[in-house]
């Protein structure tokens, strides 16, 4: 249970960073749905590190493998399970972390919830976690891509203090070139180099910084979500609060709209194109946890990278103080590589809300 | 199972605003629990409306009654139903609902969704679904109260603009009687003071505001959460963004923490009362998704309410543009009775992750 | 969890026999489906005790109010609440239960899981119960006779060694007037008859009997089910066995079905009525976990009533032999009331795996 | 979601017969289990064909490989994956599935149902599923033997109309070298000779045939189970259901049972060797739902294998008539290789239970 996301369409991942392998079961697909390990692929390319000179050297092929559920290029509605082989164990690289705890990262907790844990490379909360999360993400991106065009659209907003001006996009929908045109994946060019400046510069002391996500998504339909516990921001809260290194989320006006009031708050309704429209956004795309058709907007806060190349004080496994220097190669930055986790998790939600909502309300006809 | 939260300790509410009654069932409670109906009734009244002059001056009685699940005093294995009669219906005040979607309400989603709603007072969006969460949270909030005494407190630091000052508490641990000292639940008095001030204006411009409720948990152990989606932040994130009026979530440092690197953000380890703490605590008292005995700490953003007194344009049933004027009785600032509801919900989602780790760890010795 | 059932469409069902009152919530539920209170009412008539001179005179009035998710007579996709009132408690005939533990009922079982127990009439291992069962199911026959027309007929085929004849319904699906006939709800009138004889014979010894019931489900569309776990007969099964009182399962040619050769057992495809049929039906409506469009036909066995009016050694709580003389009102045979409840349980499990069909295969067009 | 068991200690299956490799993700399995994938292979040995010359003569190395969620010989609470290369594909075989229904098979409800379907070897719906089952249930058996002892022992009772005799084993329970003593799996010797023939001289008129499987477990504690929907043997009864091929499921006395009066058929309870036993076990362990500490005894049907190397007339994929030869390499009887499957599945649901019921009943006391 602990390792499975989502009701109707969901995924299970496992592995850890250091093991033979890596991977997901995607449970639940909808069948013939169009798929290859192409698209897989390059998805997974965008998670990887070692892209670009702002995340970190170590590279990962990442080559995934689906072992199951597609015949003859589209899904069987039989479970879909993907592989990817880890190829670079350095376990050498990672021993001390047998022997202290790393500040801020899982070592403490998992040791003493289970009593045991692989100390290579974090086990299961390392970032190799997420391969599997972008695996199924893919798929469901796919479905919505093919179900009234739904598109999704990460990108980074801030890195550290370097946020991208309110205004710069405008009322446009990002485009994935503009995103992509930097390895920073912020689509406003300016602050982009900035941000990669920034991390550059961060690099260089060994150190690390966080940012935040935006998110948008377009063409949903009216209905995703439930008025309770269900509520289509509350299950994204949740998928994205379980990505590694979160620390915040909030949907449409967010921590911000609580500075205004009620009359400069409300989304006033409209008649526009033919249809129920609000004339601002600041729901964020739900109301009342159901979707309301317009733009899904909702952010995403990191916090900087636990592993710094620097010097600290923690203590053993013994609990006596120790010092520890972190080792290995690891990213200045992770929020870049994140985006695709980001755009997948959101996908997720979305395409299990969509069956959700389709099995009580447009199953029978009375 | 919309309208159930929790895996193992679970409960399902059911009821609108203005039908006959309103409940709640809670399954999977352990026996042996020593609870009342005078308890549950304590925090009901503390969500109730009509507590003081800055909520609504709609009267609820709210009177829990307990049919089954508890004999003689200790709660059995069995669900606990719990059931509150609606007693203040007036439907007349809600019939230009019926015509018109209330902005930033959940009529239009509701009605394109579902195809019909109970229009009187939001149907399940309304407020009072959250009598039954307070009702099941209480059971929660005792069970963590007798096991190693955690106690959960939530409080309001911020209403509109006006925030209690960043050092008002210190390290303390909040008082009940501090929290409780004023009717807009900010533990800090000179604030609170502010707080009802803006309050009390806001209202006689028929407007509305909102806020953000801080809450803090101790002495719960370590071990409780997992590291992939069931991270307890996640869960918590879950709980929270699944009320009425939420836009966002952090937890420990939040969003602001991504404005420090790694070297600032870092918990560090030590030996500290002979067993392994952090010096800081920006972690919020998870990682890696799973309790460190240190303090949890999030935080929830409340947009201001949706109702307000004045005319707003907006389209009718069928899309044509009408004014609808806000006539019930609402409350200017919901936030206040918003804290025992956090504190339910997180008790809920804590009990439920008590649960969900005992069983993986500590039910076998191998 | 523990009672609730179903994943999409579910209940959960809550109550002792002897507290105020029982009841359901039922989860899921298609809005719009036009529903009433004397709907509900009159299935609950036919599972009520007192209805003839073959099943225990205890008198129930079983009256049940709707307390939510119906407005105007259809279901609104919100959960509804049912509930009904005790009315007939009289704790003394159960006092001796106290003290010891009746033989082959839960008390030794509820005691030592839980530590503490309702000992008036079983607690949750009453038969009261399935009141909740039956209220749901109710709703769940009504969305199954809206959709295609599809009915679920149960009835009585043995009661002790009294069996209906193999060929006594010919190929005909019984009617509701030929199995409401006679208290036994035994379709063939002959055998009812000899039935309802060897309970009045029982009953006047003081000692129970047990039987079979075979339900079967006409006009289901193909494809309700699943490959693997959730198989609809899997699904069956566990919905008959959680029932009190059962011990066994078996679909389509069932045990007897081992008797026979592969080829005197397959079901050979033909094409009739211009769809494809099979010429037999010992699969019983399931291949591969998934209906086939032939009848659904299974049959559950239910032992003789554990409560006799005879002396029967046991032990108390402490373990010491003792003696225990049955007093309450029961059941000589509880076959015939089980008829209604086997119905419900076999819709809800239908309509769920409707909604669930439908969602991973019905939604996305590809 | 359809292709996961078990709620807390729970298996995901995956994988076609003829794809590339079949696996299963065992999730929530307690930490620092010591475990071997060739504890792992060994039940894995015991489900292969080919195992002897009743069986298919169709070589599967089955060869198992350990992917996570294990180090140094020990779980760690992570998942933990498991893989078994497909070797022996020979498609060929299979190309007339694609043209025809197989009578009794999943061809013509799978095809309905997804619109799609892998033709080779029968998809999902193959036995080759089981291996993921075995691969969980091994873990599962483990928990089990170091937890008190508990050791579950299936076997066949009958094949076809060979039974073995009722008093065959008397109250011993049987011995592994008794079960593996013969390649049928029947623990009592005559019996399994005489039905070791009666397959060999089915396979010889190219037909098949089916049988009972029993399977008893000893030394579970008191309290497994739950009162209601989650009835120990409700659970079974689904394990078992959803196993292909089943078409029937009893506990204790079973449909026998039927055939007893309530006088006959109770099971006294008695001080026995300390503790409260009963007389006798018709109960078949489980009262109330619940594991009352007495042997838990169930048997399960098996129909004849539908696949028989017989022409057979059926329809194909337009619905025209055809003749279909079974052509593949098929079991005369899977019974005796199902023996691992029912110990498997049974073993999953009782350490399941096993973590619900400590979650609700062992985590806090008051």
């Amino acid at each position: 249970m602990p390792n499975r996301f989502g009701k109707l369409f969901s995924i299970t991942t496992w592995g850890e960073s250091h093991g033979p392998a890596i991977g997901v079961v995607v449970d639940g697909c909808p069948p013939l749905l169009p798929i290859t390990a192409a698209e897989i692929q390059a998805e997974l390319d965008r998670r990887r590190p070692g892209q670009s000179d702002i995340t970190t050297p170590r590279k990962e092929a990442d080559s995934v493998e689906i072992l199951s559920g597609v015949y003859e290029g589209r899904t069987t509605g039989t479970p879909i399970s993907m592989l990817v082989r880890n190829t670079d164990q350095r376990p050498g690289a990672y021993s001390e972390m047998k022997q202290a705890f790393r500040p801020s990262h899982a070592d403490f907790t998992y040791q003493t919830k289970y009593g045991i844990r692989d100390p290579h490379g974090g086990g299961r909360s390392s970032a190799r976690e997420t391969i599997g999360r972008v695996a199924g993400g893919t798929i469901a991106k796919k479905i919505l891509a093919l179900s009234g065009g739904v598109e999704l659209r990460a990108y980074i907003t801030r890195v550290h203090d370097i946020a991208m001006p309110a205004d710069a996009l405008g009322d446009a929908f990002p485009s994935v070139e503009a995103i992509e045109a930097t390895p920073v994946r912020c689509p406003h060019g300016p602050t982009a180099e900035a941000m990669i400046e920034r991390i550059k510069a961060v690099r260089s002391q060994g150190d690390s910084v966080g940012g935040v996500i935006e998110c948008r998504v377009r063409n949903l339909p009216v209905g995703l979500g439930a008025p309770v516990f269900d509520r289509l921001e509350a299950d994204l809260a949740k998928a994205m609060l379980s990505l590694p290194a979160t620390k915040g989320f909030e949907v449409g006006s967010g921590f911000d709209g609580t500075l205004l009031k009620g009359s400069e708050h409300n989304d006033l309704f409209e008649n526009r194109e033919g249809r129920v429209r609000t004339a601002t956004n600041r729901s964020g795309g739900v109301q009342g946890g159901i979707s309301n058709g317009e733009e899904l907007v909702f952010r995403v806060a990191f916090k900087p990278t636990a592993t710094i190349l620097q010097s600290q004080p923690t203590v053993d496994l013994e609990g006596n103080p120790t010092d520890l220097m972190g080792k290995g190669r690891h990213d200045p930055c992770v929020v870049p590589r994140a985006v695709p986790i980001v755009e997948s998790m959101a996908a997720l939600v979305l395409v299990d809300h969509w069956m959700r909502h389709a099995a009580q309300n447009r199953t029978f006809n009375f």
